[in-house]
């Protein structure tokens, strides 16, 4: 009976003492993963839509225009929510910012409120990032 | 005299005519080369940073730990400006929104704010967009 507790006692602290040793160095592995994730995103430009109208001011007649395409525009951009700047801990250190820009060129065709509608199309230009770095 | 200038205007209103044969077309082709960049977008799950902090409730004890690694967790989300749900001509038709989710499961190690700092870790859960659509 003695042996029998003895051995149990061991058992037990040998299982515990592998299930505290397995599972932090997993927990481990699990973080360095999802930094990895992290560092992964990088700092980089990334897509973005552009509305046109969102490019437009106030005052622009194209506003009016009866209908006009492409709505949109896709754009290379800096974006905060799609970058890491930080350690390897997962510590963030700044922000993914434009280090480098230039002129993205694009026409968009539009519809004056005639009768018949009549068909233009008109050169506008938008900023693209074409470099980012982590500024802290 | 008389033939030089003749040859002139001829010359003119080819040039004329080529120009305009040509230029239009070669907004067409930019123009369907832009609506092509957002169709490449799609509408899909990118990776998002997201900071545990703002995971947390405002009662969370976390918040009050000397410090917590990693500050922030990259997880699939749909992200209307990173999506384009739209036709052939650009024309926006829809947002892009999550079709399937479900939990991603991380670890945050933080420090009690104790004498010397005591370890800790602490598993959490967010959403995770694994399937996006286009909703008119």
């Amino acid at each position: 009976m003695m042996m029998q507790t003895c051995i149990c006692m061991v058992v037990g602290v040998v299982l515990l003492t592998l299930g505290s040793a397995v599972s932090l160095p997993a927990n481990n592995h699990i973080i360095e993963n999802q930094v990895k994730e992290l560092q992964d995103m990088g700092c980089k430009p990334v897509m973005q839509k552009v509305l046109v109208v969102d490019l437009l001011d106030e005052t622009d007649d194209l506003i009016e225009m009866l209908y006009f395409y492409p709505q949109a525009v896709a754009v290379r951009r800096c974006v905060e929510d799609c970058s890491f700047c930080g350690n390897n801990h997962g510590k963030i250190k700044g922000r993914c910012v434009a280090s480098s820009r230039e002129e993205k060129t694009f026409v968009v065709t539009y519809y004056e409120n005639t009768s018949p509608p009549t068909k233009h199309q008109r050169t506008m230009t938008t900023v693209e990032h074409t470099q980012c770095g982590c500024r802290t």
